[in-house]
């Protein structure tokens, strides 16, 4: 093989006139008899590559049996494209490879999908294929999109004094979370492993050994039921420290977030990136991840309906509940009576038992429940900031179900109504975040972010009697709608960690035999710290501008938690199962 | 808390006079009543904080209170000691801090142990607390060296245009190797993901997608028994490259390595490294990865002893066995024949049936067995290059065990006898190995490599019916006696696959059970390819002087797979188990 002097979507005007060495895909053949034209395709793009007896008949000859994915090397010179015949939607549209040499270095079958963008094609084909999903330019362009963002994140925390370290897999089952995946071990029968949810504790730890500013791109693993953006393992920039404020931390977070964007996009973020309280996020987007690339805030109109006589919103607001509501602007005539019928049903999903609605006319408002509004109509106009061809949307209930159900709606309409520009990238902090929430399943409260996350100072004297009311040192970073992540300053101190597994439920003997080593170490000169995780995945997915996380993994699992290319998970020897003590004791055929 | 302004071991003349603000751990603290030294330790180093009522009265008041391994954060005047003062054995020796104000950011029990160098304690005990242990500033340097070099092998890869790629964790059982770890699907009962050994398949597979540059510094897992230098979960420098012939994968592979020696230890390392062949390798050192860093090379005395009339040696060579020497040069005094009956012990693990002996003096050779080569001493002595005070140790066997034995004994003779320099890398490449050898219990060929790897072209056709004579495009690399990393270039076609697959008794079945994908993909257009991988922590255990992988890894596993700490592997709830549809067939009780 002859050495590749450069790669096909590299070849440049710099290169004009000068023999060069590719290496690649066939990505389309056009024969003109005396005459082909291969479009040869590598990881960085396109070239087109000419075969003509006037520059070898042998070479001609080869490419008359070439066909789409064979790998082929060629070698030629770079000329220009005659006039008129450049591709402008290739970078390298304007130039061409007189092929002097051809060498086929492996032939293909035909691929049971086109290598080509906007496939449509099942999940699970594309799955099995993945080696040829791959190639497709779109998804390659992912895959190296991941590595430049993993690339500049490691160089900014490199340069700021962060140690990546490695923390373990196989390591121990803590319930607290969401559900382990199991490793049995064959050395110590009835005994497992489980492999981390995330290296929450190990990272602490790491700063109770004085490391000081600890990093990891880190794989977690959740056994949960999936969902659209969920995979069972998924990878995290993690990042702890000790003797830093949350100030700090949220700093270099932003620089780091920054970086990337800079790096990767050529976007410069205004930075310090906005603030809110996870009070002011719930009451003005329904969500505790606001998409605040638009407005249509949700709005409390308790003062302007309760008088008003409709029943529903008056009964709701004298047992506790109350009334917001939403102005999708200028979109009443975008919604039919049956389309707005469908969003009630939509936000019936959240609990909502109806959406209320009036339209904004010249001559005010219309709609069924119109008629109760006449007299407070221009209060309510006033409220909502309303105007003619607007379209208002009302949901009463408790507090919890107003906020999911608008909130969801809003989101909806945003993309309904075309609100959201995706070339814009919205940070945002969501802090000041309740330490813990009422589980009305488990009849106990369970910790919002972990059972580590620092109580306010202020507020450390609530966390015996009114643990609901204490707000924690949490930070949550917000993109573009999504949870990119979360941090918080840490516990350091074995009484306050105590205190707050008993606000979780622990027994002291509970709380000992699950996380006993953590409260030791907390005894043996433990420094104050706190970090953040960072979502990998969502984070690549969104600057790709993907909807699904499956799309920026090399190898994912699909939506039943498989592997449809090799086959995993799958049925294993009985001398396996015998070797590590275990049975099953539920047999499935194959599906 | 204040910002801190340095690292204690960062405080150098360039801050005198100034102050600065430290944080860190107290390491020892002196009180000569009306004046308290304490050492000061954070991850960078130690430095000496002064407390003295000239400076503050309530400073020295806290200090008083203060003890081993208390976080404190002090503020204070950079100054250099008094005459005489200095400790040379530390960077900030002849520097002090006279401190202003001192805070208490967290008080320390005694610990179980000292924080300092060459701890005398139990493993366990070490691993029990790894969060202290890590703490002693050897340990601290193991860990800041580990990310020195990860942070080197990236830059370099980075620069060459790798791309760096996760492979799924969760993945699929392949018989072939070292004992799988399993995971039970919960989704999926009966059903079986594996945590991978390597990468190995998704990287050729990465290759078929047309990345034609990956790596990744990736986890692997095997359910081994543990020796001293294994770790149930270990991590490698992953690589895999397209169209590259094996001498541009070893230039860069030396690229890299190269480049971590001059970045952590400020060593040129000369290039290229010396190749070996494997068969060269064998009969010169009795190992696939000499130490070369001393010779004490094996000698084959065939002709020298054939007709000497020592019935052992005789009979030997006649049943097809060899004789082989080492000379352990002017070690004729240092072993007495109860040391030689020792050397004989150990060379009888490796099968020897028992370590002939000569010494050389002035007047010939001595010994038991020097009657019977009064007559060729002379040959002898010249063929092992031997003189006065010399000690000549013989193994008489079928090949495989002269060299296990002869082999090992002189790797332990090059030690006892002090003959190794510890500050020098020498790395070396091993060649064309064999490609399988026949594994007598089990009765069939196994794979030397693994599966994946390609014959030598040339030696193709032997493949069906003389597989044992086939060569490997294989290349492994040597460090100091350690297999370091081992590569090759990987069969692309679909044919030669299958064909080594039957070689290696798979039925054409079990092939496609196992590695249908595989097959499938290499029809698809898969590019010639070939790659390496390194083991990192055998890499960080040799540049940091340590002989136990553990040393350089921050939790890792005790002999027996067990974390000490974290307490894992651990029983979990009846509930667990049956979500994931398995039961255990032997319940221990807590070990």
């Amino acid at each position: 093989m002859a050495k590749r002097t450069s790669y096909c979507g590299q070849v440049s005007k710099a290169l004009l006139g000068q023999e060069v060495v590719l290496k690649g895909w066939v990505q389309k053949r056009r024969d003109l008899g005396d005459l082909i034209f291969i479009d040869l395709r590598d990881r960085e793009g396109i070239v087109q590559v000419v075969f003509n007896p006037v520059f070898s008949k042998e070479a001609l000859e080869t490419a008359e049996n070439i066909r789409n994915e064979y790998v082929i090397e060629v070698r030629g010179k770079v000329v220009e494209r005659s006039e008129g015949m450049a591709n402008k939607k290739i970078a390298t549209g304007e130039l061409e490879i007189e092929v002097s040499e051809v060498t086929v270095l492996n032939k293909a079958k035909t691929p049971p999908f086109y290598i080509e963008d906007d496939l449509n094609v099942a999940d699970d084909l594309r799955l099995k294929y993945r080696y040829l999903d791959l190639r497709r330019p779109e998804m390659t362009k992912n895959i190296l999109l991941r590595h430049q963002i993993t690339k500049s994140v490691r160089q900014y925390l490199d340069q700021q004094d962060f140690i990546d370290i490695e923390t373990p897999y196989l390591t121990k089952s803590t319930p607290e979370g969401a559900r382990d995946y199991l490793v049995p071990s064959r050395v110590h029968p009835g005994h497992f492993y489980a492999l981390p949810q995330s290296p929450q504790l190990f990272k602490q730890l790491l700063m109770g050994a004085g490391f000081d500013r600890y990093y990891q791109i880190v794989r977690c693993f959740r056994d949960e039921d999936l969902r659209g953006d969920r995979q069972p393992e998924f990878s995290q920039i993690d990042i702890e420290t000790s003797f830093l404020e949350p100030k700090d931390i949220q700093d270099f977070t932003e620089e780091m977030l920054a970086n990337v964007l800079k790096d990767t996009k050529g976007i410069e973020l205004k930075k310090p990136f906005p603030r809110m309280t996870y009070a002011e996020a719930m009451n003005r987007y329904g969500s505790d991840k606001p998409d605040i690339r638009f407005a249509m805030e949700l709005v409390n109109v308790n003062e302007c309906v309760k008088e008003a006589g409709f029943k529903v919103f008056t009964s709701t607001i004298e047992n506790g509940g109350m009334v917001k509501a939403i102005n999708a602007k200028g979109a009443a005539t975008h919604y039919s009576r049956k389309d707005i019928d469908a969003l009630g049903e939509f936000v019936g999903i959240y609990g909502a038992k109806g959406l209320a609605w009036m339209k904004v006319e010249e001559d005010g408002l219309k709609g069924p429940i119109a008629k109760f509004f006449k007299e407070g109509a221009e209060n309510l106009i006033k409220a909502m900031n309303a105007e003619a061809g607007d379209l208002l949307l009302f949901v009463a209930d408790q507090e919890k179900v107003v906020h999911e159900s608008l909130g969801a709606l809003r989101v909806k309409l945003g993309k309904e109504l075309d609100l959201i520009d995706p070339s814009v990238f919205a940070f945002l902090w969501i802090v000041d975040w309740p330490i813990v929430e009422y589980d009305e399943d488990e009849k106990r409260y369970t910790a919002m972010h972990h059972p580590f996350t620092m109580p306010r100072e202020e507020d450390l004297a609530l966390l015996e009697n009114a643990p609901e009311k204490v707000l924690a040192q949490a930070y949550d970073i917000v993109l573009n709608g999504y949870e990119l992540g979360g941090g918080s300053m840490r516990i350091h101190q074995r009484e306050i960690q105590e205190k707050m597994f008993e606000v979780l439920g622990f027994t002291k003997e509970s709380a000992e035999e699950q996380f006993g080593f953590l409260l030791n170490a907390l005894e043996y000169g433990f420094p104050p710290h706190g970090g953040i995780a960072i979502g990998l995945d969502r984070f690549v997915m969104l600057l790709a501008g993907e909807d699904n996380i499956r799309e920026v993994i090399a190898f994912p699992k699909n939506g039943r938690a498989i592997d449809p290319m090799a086959e995993a998970p799958s049925v294993v020897s009985q001398k396996q199962l015998e070797e590590l003590s275990i049975r099953t004791t539920e047999i499935e055929e194959d599906e």
